[in-house]
């Protein structure tokens, strides 16, 4: 056991007007609203990877962050870092975490020596789990970071490199299903590439579709009842991936039969690296049949790589929810923080603070989403905004053809007048629950 | 008949040394390389609209262009207009061009009238192209400049706009097919949204899918022998735009069932746009089966909107010609310059030396592009990359499972040791052809 | 006189709860915060030329807005405009305006003709000012939209153009001057290069610093009171600006000797484009001493171009007062709206709604910074971060060298540690006042 | 010794037609253009670090690059990479390196200990520097990668970094002194912020200002004859740096009087960053009168991060040549490549390779340039256009005031036409050369 967050109690909620930095003051576990407490609508869930695994490297500096399992080379310090992890999710208090392999147990070279750690740490989760009562929102291989995976995973021109990763896979979601997993996500980091000069994108994506193809079999075969999800993201660590965004990731799916049967883990950032809004992407998945769960941690607008920081604006926050909640809310996703303290933030109570104030802004944002839905303001411009096409006639002219629509035109001299977009009244109306 | 190009010459091929400002240094219609003439390869079309209608306006500022065949609002100056184009096809000598019905006929504010207009210059074109033997590339309908299509043509709230744009493209796929035209294009300019808070974009996207049914549907009434193409671009005019890039189109077109039916019309300008290197959006759709034709006109990478300019960078034309070759070439598509002068350059001359330039640099590029797959050190350096897939091993796993895979990496103690991607000596390679 | 505005009513202040969208619900312009009235901190002034001037068009339409001031060519619609504008301005309340030369008078292709134009509106404006009580923040020339300012105005290659330019401000400074405005403003629009193969960058530098030196001559000259600002802009229309930013415009000022008789007026949309966040343009103006003015419209993040939005989001407008009061608020300066409807946008409710929800954003974060500045967490945050600095020590070595400080290093074995930055926690903190 | 380069032969030039991948088919050292030897003009540097220390890590993943000098953690493996690359210098011929404290002796930990390993090393570096006749271009210190620098140095809110920091230059300073050097660089790696809330901004920029002028003073007061050069970037590591571009150093040489003392090391892929073209950059020093140097290593226009790619564009290339050229060429500074390996390039022969595809593309851009300027043909259309100001009237114009301009305009009923630009002619133009 280490004490690393000694010294610091459990964070309650205290209401909005609590100066205390280490208190909620939006989010209340326990609140219900629209029916349901505050934690089974957002059910949030902690990445395991960028709270305890993230050393404070960039491209130009080395570690800054100093922690008691440091260095992370051995079974004893993944242990020890667990314990920091549960006592964490004991403090916060959010119902979920995340993990990769990678993070959890020590790299040891080899696929039957990860895989012994692998199931050694599963136990030790397991029991961790238990004890605290933090689930597993969804586990996922990390196919990225040592050199074996530098030109992809199953994408790799290598074969012997898609045959590691499938076995990392199957490790990955045994372990997932065995620790109660809701999900199992893939994110495709190096599953691109960094020059078409030497590759074979056609090739590349048939062997990406097989590959989760054998995902989806595989969790048929043992009976995972968790849904499978993909998580696009355009570039960064290649120059471009394939699963670039909710769009592609669609195109992708159908081409290979797996339309039914995979769906999106959306990141903010990714969005914003990929040049959309992140309700552009929860809006498209939405509507395509594939919105699954994301990871609320942003990008900066202004630069130009994945800066996975905490959410901190409630007005773009609101909006994302309004459109998870348009489709539906979660069913087995949720809101994870995928996201890394900034460097520069060496101390305990700086990752404390980071998870407290983004579960406060994802908390104010949806219950401004709420009472957006509830007004009905927004859904009542849209019906009226779309309101001829439920007339006889647009849904004749629907399925129609060119010829016999031309000769309405004709026939009818339509000649059709704009009206107002009402963009600037939509904005403001938002701004009242915001 | 117009003196606008009067005392210019018809442009000819002069050779590299040439200095003539108008000549083609690189452009040899009548070369034949790889078994045919470079006209047929390259295919070269000019876009009538930007050459001939634009009018050198940006968001700052107005007309700087004053021709003669301004102002552009009765049938006289189109045919003022017409006269000059066939003139400068004369001049170019490339064999096609493209055109947008609203550059070709005068705006009367009704259907009827802009039908009657049409019909008028098709007529007049049909005779122009007779005598010049100039062809058609591909038509298309202008469905985003009038105020009509400000929230967009078949993804318009306004079932009457629907109706206005399904009467709009037939009357245009008509005109392309009595002028021989080789495609039929559609750009979906504001087909896509400003703003999410007034838009279903589920129910866009549906009304956007029918209407590219029924634009095949009706070629297959009509007989039209064309391809039926869709140009990807990302925004601008819109915030958003439904056909995003190629693999957004491809998804759209798997969704409706179209994949088959549907090519792409990709744009250098438009790429640079989402993101891409125009050779990514070619190499996406010639895996994904959907490779059409060509825009070739770049957008500055360090200016945020389509600017549509003449290519210039042979380097880069020779990547994008490499992977047109590597599909097969061109079959009805061919290279389009939908590119516009700079608004400071106001003489015919400027107008004919952009178009030689560009062409003279596809040329260029063409003949790298050639070169490269002669030598075959790319294609080489690739067999051998994704040789280990050609196994009967690969073969075999690829049809297996994971479960399969994990036995024989724990039996085998597969432990892949990563091999150099070589790029730079890749680039060094291409660098000895452009 | 238009009945454009007919049937509505001036706008008032109806507190947090009211749902009318044509009421302020955040600013009051008579509420007194920090020992003065809301008007007087916030000093909120309409830009003539997006309200009244623009036409809806972009580059890939025309126009959408149809106003009876419309075709704006003549004076008598130049004066119906006026009147509607000043009527708007009587509805909103706000206390100042802004014009540009060609959205107030007819543009007649000479400079004998425009100044005549220019002088009788200034007649007609003197005349509505005194009636409304509306004053005048500060006027400019627009020099970029007719076709003889293609290729810059000071910085044209054409000495006629230098000239006809110094004729334009100096009679806009005249007009501005005979309004009782408190500033005015250059905004370089096309002072900058397409394209550098036909540009004499150190030569246009030049023109453009003389020509600013002119301009302040001849404020002393007519004894102007008001300041002089330069708004700075990166690129659009311009592929480069010269005034790119407030670091950039900051040394050119000091390379003409000009940085104590000329501050900036900056806009959000502008620093956006030039890759910074508003607050640091901002607090950059302050640390140099050149602070001005703002234009609070803002661009899409995600949108390559100056799309000139109504401010809408309330954190991000909060830390541009914040750093603004820190500066001491405006002087002469003001928040002015550069901002244009959207192009769907086409009632006159659309342009009235805009503009008080823009000032309600405004007023809810001036309030916030206010809050924030009261608290003194972020200033106390900021003083315990520095404070080494304030020892004898620290303050001797500032005055040292190289060689002293590295003596002291080895005889004193300095090795800092370093200390957390904080940032997720002051994030937090702000969200406690937005 | 290591064999790291066994087997391999010197680079020698074998002209454009060799198929050789280590023979320099454009660059040889010894041809005479323009009255100077290729070397002489060209003066390329291979920078030690990005070559020999950098492991090939991003931020999602570890190290590719497994050489003999690794793990870089005492003197003895820093004297194995000093003979690798040395002789590596050996085979590729070029005349200079560069480089950082920190890539030539280990990091210890302490000042004193760091001090000592510099000075081994800069003892070791003369003697390998005498047998090969490889000269030192620059050296600089490297104050961003300790987690010491993690908030800066110069501008750190720690006096006793900024007392670290003025050590460690002025260590550095006295190697490059001993060893010769031309040039001193400065990089302000972390001179910037993270974040606004948790920085003076006014503050840091005087502390900023302060260390360079020590610096200054410094080198004047050992008599060091080298150029001091700052060198800009606008962003990465931190979100904001302080030496942004060449504009923004330029105002912050004037502000603290140092505009005469230091000049800029320019590097392409900070150019493009910062939203530049490089020959922008170059350009715009070259008239403010403080180009110096450059880093000739590119950035992928559309990833948005530092890639630090080896430069393969010859058009582009050309331009920034010609720019230099136009500015009397290198004195002090050179070529030098600030460039990395791809990650997955793992081979002695890609590290070779690499090097010599950039000194053929410069060469070749070189070349183009020198041709460019033989030919004429931009200089001419410069002079052309802006012959208007070469009149008396023009001369007296520059020097006259608004009012006098205005009644000229009046009187002479000035009215300026418009011009073309020109723009694809002098495009055109330029790929002659290219
Ligand atoms: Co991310
Ligand atoms: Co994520
Ligand atoms: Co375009
Ligand atoms: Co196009
Ligand atoms: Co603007
Ligand atoms: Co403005
Ligand atoms: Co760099
Ligand atoms: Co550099």
């Amino acid at each position: 056991m280490t004490d690393f967050f000694k010294g610091i109690d459990a964070i309650s909620y205290e209401g909005a007007d609590s100066t205390n930095p280490l208190a909620y003051r939006h989010y209340d576990p326990d609140e219900v609203v629209a029916g349901k407490r505050m934690e089974d609508h957002l059910r949030f869930a902690v990445a395991y990877w960028h709270s305890f695994a993230w050393e404070g490297g960039d491209p130009f500096g080395g570690q800054t962050f100093e922690r008691p399992w440091h260095p992370q080379d051995s079974l004893d310090t993944a242990k020890l870092k667990a314990d920091a992890a549960f006592e964490m999710f004991r403090l916060l208090g959010q119902p979920y975490f995340c993990f990769h392999d990678a993070d959890v147990r020590p790299e040891t070279g080899t696929f039957a020596g990860n895989l012994a750690g692998l199931q050694e740490m599963t136990d030790y989760f397991g029991t961790k789990m238990e004890e605290t009562g933090t689930k597993l929102l969804w586990g996922t291989a990390n196919m990225f970071s040592h050199r074996r995976w530098m030109a992809g995973a199953s994408t790799n021109p290598d074969p012997d490199v898609f045959a590691f990763a499938a076995a990392t896979v199957k490790s990955c979601m045994d372990a997932t299903q065995a620790l109660g997993g809701e999900n199992y996500v893939l994110w495709g980091g190096r599953e691109g590439y960094e020059t078409l000069l030497n590759t074979d994108m056609g090739q590349e994506l048939d062997h990406m579709g097989r590959f989760l193809s054998m995902v989806v079999e595989y969790k048929h075969k043992i009976g995972f009842k968790g849904q499978i999800l993909v998580e696009p993201k355009p570039q960064e660590p290649s120059k471009h991936q394939y699963d670039y965004d909710a769009a592609t990731c669609f195109g992708f799916l159908q081409k290979y039969g797996l339309e039914k049967e995979v769906k999106l883990n959306l990141e903010q950032g990714h969005a914003i690296l990929a040049g959309h809004s992140f309700e552009h992407e929860i809006a498209t998945a939405a509507a395509l049949g594939v919105f699954g769960s994301i990871d609320m941690n942003r990008n900066d607008y202004q630069s130009g790589w994945d800066t996975d920081q905490f959410p901190n604006n409630v007005p773009e926050v609101a909006l994302c929810y309004y459109h998870i909640l348009k489709a539906g809310g979660f069913t087995t996703g949720g809101t994870n923080f995928d996201a890394k303290l900034r460097r520069q933030s060496l101390d305990a109570e700086d990752l404390l603070a980071a998870h407290v104030g983004g579960m406060d802004v994802c908390a104010r944002g949806f219950k401004a989403a709420l009472a957006m839905l509830d007004d009905g303001g927004m859904e009542q411009a849209l019906a009226e905004r779309y309101a001829g096409w439920n007339t006889p006639e647009a849904k004749a002219m629907f399925d129609s053809d060119l010829a016999t629509i031309t000769q309405r035109v004709l026939d009818d001299e339509i000649n059709p007048e704009p009206s107002s977009g009402r963009q600037e009244q939509l904005e403001n109306w938002v701004n009242r629950f915001v």
